[in-house]
């Protein structure tokens, strides 16, 4: 492609010709992403901030005083005064600079091979994270609610114990693990534990404020050591717009990395160049919607989860996995094998994805799915079901 | 900022504020930055994937389908017919990907501490590599022209050498190593040879087409094994626009973990969710500018440096460290300190950055840094140096 030049009328037509080929959140038929359609108001401010670079923030002082802003923000939504972090590119750096800084605390005084112990709901950026940073994982147990077995986990703790990691919002069910009762195990044992809340990071605070639900899963919980949430998710910020938050300024600067060449002369995440653009459109994005505009935006897309909960419970020949505490629903089809049935909704026009921990077909309900695609969806697999036991 | 909501009319003026507190590539100030103003039809592109997500790349085929085009052009580009790899964050992403590729294959037949060949000149991604792969440095020393010294570097390698690092376009000089005889003592010894071509990636290529120099750094060398270099520096994409090549597929492979929810089954990135709008930037400007276009912008700033050495060479006082390679400059006032000239250099409204080995001053001229800007910081300096010898 370098060798020949093209002129902007050919690049447009095959641009527009390959974007034809992309699905779009406004379509209402991405039911398997955590991702959705960015607000405007976020990419307005997206757009004034696109040459700006936070790995040089020393360049760009207005961008990083709003990163600061957003940082502080996050903080406090999280029930922290001084917690601190980054913007980062989404949930895997965060995780991964978590169990990097735990990492490191554990070298201070064990040579030993780190251990981590992990839930099998954990996200497949922990895998990463352990064969990158060569961590032995440690499985612990869950209960019969698809959570971290509070009565097994002290039992897994040993004296190379690195972390532990909780979720709260798994990618399996959109479970929240019981992390008022994890921290004070973590807290009791002198255990780094680190909250997973990359999705439940921009829901739950919402849905506790409307007395929706009450779930403790930040820093409130003592021996919560550091906590991932997106704007990228719930948060409708574009991509890349990840959070990581640490109750500690000094968990923070265990990342640090002289960077002698740059304004700032040390680094504190894993990706060095790093895009201002999405801290501004998180900057606009909290500033517009605040707590009320969140929690309205939330509950409509956790309403639209139980109403399908409700509908697909209802369904013949349909069990739903688990009643979902956020947004995302896993269920099955009686006799029907998962595959099958993903594949006839991919026919129908869907994109679903699927849980392995029981397999089952996994819907996550993000903003950008409205109750007429959900209405639209049920007729389809009602269909499928009639045609399948017909 | 969660508690208070403000309106749109608030938001974009406090927006506006802190644009004004951001320096600009346009204002040709920025004389310490790797990255530059994104081209327009870049943007363009850009705006159009703003939503997509390559980390799900079964949502959005398009956009899959421009990744691996641009990594194929990339890949001829670097004279390889079937590298493989992928528009990732950034440098430090990409540099970190291969050492921990490198890492896989040593642990393969080798349970011992991982041994890293690095020149002291390679950039600070590979300390963060380094300690979060628990890997021992071993520093190669350089010979006197600021280049990995290949007499001594054989004598580097024992049974734990993972990979050698080799740098085409060094952070501080914008020195090339020379990669035909490292190669060549990689391949004989059978050892992983990853080239940071971050900066040099998209310079010497078409410096090479224009028979402007005649610099071996890439696939043809027979021992290089993967290859970075960011389409987001001297290739005028937007951030974040990072880019990865292996030689062979099976080494990209080495990254891949399963992602059970998403449309495609594996992942091979650090990173999870990933945007494909930097992706659609790169293909538009790979199109559009082709090799005649990328040479013409990459001579431009290639001979603003050599004008700007040639006049900074004459200067009284001035000495320039080493004959630039590429369009980074590095010089010294005698007897005044380096951090005093860069002081006095901001207060007149330049940013310029530093070296350590040695301490000096450093340029880097992008293609928003034109004739005019170099003038008149050329100016400001002849008036510092006359004040201080005054």
């Amino acid at each position: 492609m370098f060798r020949k030049r093209h002129d902007k009328r050919y690049i447009f037509e095959k641009l527009e010709a390959f974007h034809q080929m992309d699905m779009t959140y406004d379509s209402g038929r991405i039911l398997s992403s955590m991702c959705t359609k960015p607000d405007d108001i976020a990419l307005e401010a997206f757009r004034m901030f696109i040459e700006t670079n936070l790995g040089d923030g020393g360049l760009f002082k207005g961008t990083s005083m709003m990163e600061e802003e957003v940082i502080a923000s996050l903080a406090k939504l999280l029930h922290s005064d001084d917690a601190c972090g980054h913007i980062v590119t989404g949930g895997t750096e965060a995780n991964i600079m978590a169990m990097t800084v735990a990492k490191y605390l554990f070298q201070e005084d064990n040579d030993n091979t780190p251990e981590l112990i992990l839930p099998r709901t954990a996200h497949f950026s922990f895998k990463k994270a352990c064969s990158m940073l060569s961590l032995n994982t440690v499985e612990v147990p869950l209960n019969d609610k698809h959570k971290i077995d509070i009565e097994r986990l002290e039992d897994c703790i040993t004296d190379n114990t690195m972390a532990i990691v909780a979720i709260a919002g798994s990618t399996e069910f959109g479970l929240v693990d019981d992390i008022g009762e994890i921290s004070k195990i973590a807290k009791s044992n002198d255990v780094y534990l680190h909250v997973d809340a990359a999705l439940g990071g921009f829901i739950i605070p919402f849905l506790n404020y409307r007395n929706n639900t009450q779930l403790n899963f930040d820093f409130k919980c003592k021996g919560v050591s550091s906590i991932t949430l997106d704007p990228h998710k719930m948060g409708l910020a574009p991509v890349p717009a990840g959070g990581i938050l640490f109750r500690h300024k000094k968990y923070l600067d265990k990342l640090a990395i002289d960077a002698p060449y740059l304004t700032k002369n040390v680094q504190t995440t894993i990706v060095g160049t790093r895009t201002g653009a999405t801290t501004a459109a998180a900057w606009a994005l909290i500033n517009y919607y605040g707590m009320d505009g969140y929690a309205d935006i939330v509950e409509e897309s956790i309403n639209l989860t139980r109403y399908t909960y409700n509908r697909l419970s209802q369904m013949n020949h349909v069990q739903v996995i688990v009643k979902p505490e956020l947004n995302v629903i896993a269920f099955n089809v009686s006799d029907m094998k998962v595959n099958e049935l993903k594949e006839k909704l991919f026919k129908k026009g869907w994109r679903v994805s699927n849980t392995v921990n029981p397999y089952a077909v996994r819907l996550v309900l993000m903003p950008h799915v409205k109750k007429q695609h959900i209405d639209r969806f049920l007729v389809d697999l009602e269909e499928i079901i009639r045609e399948y036991y017909s």
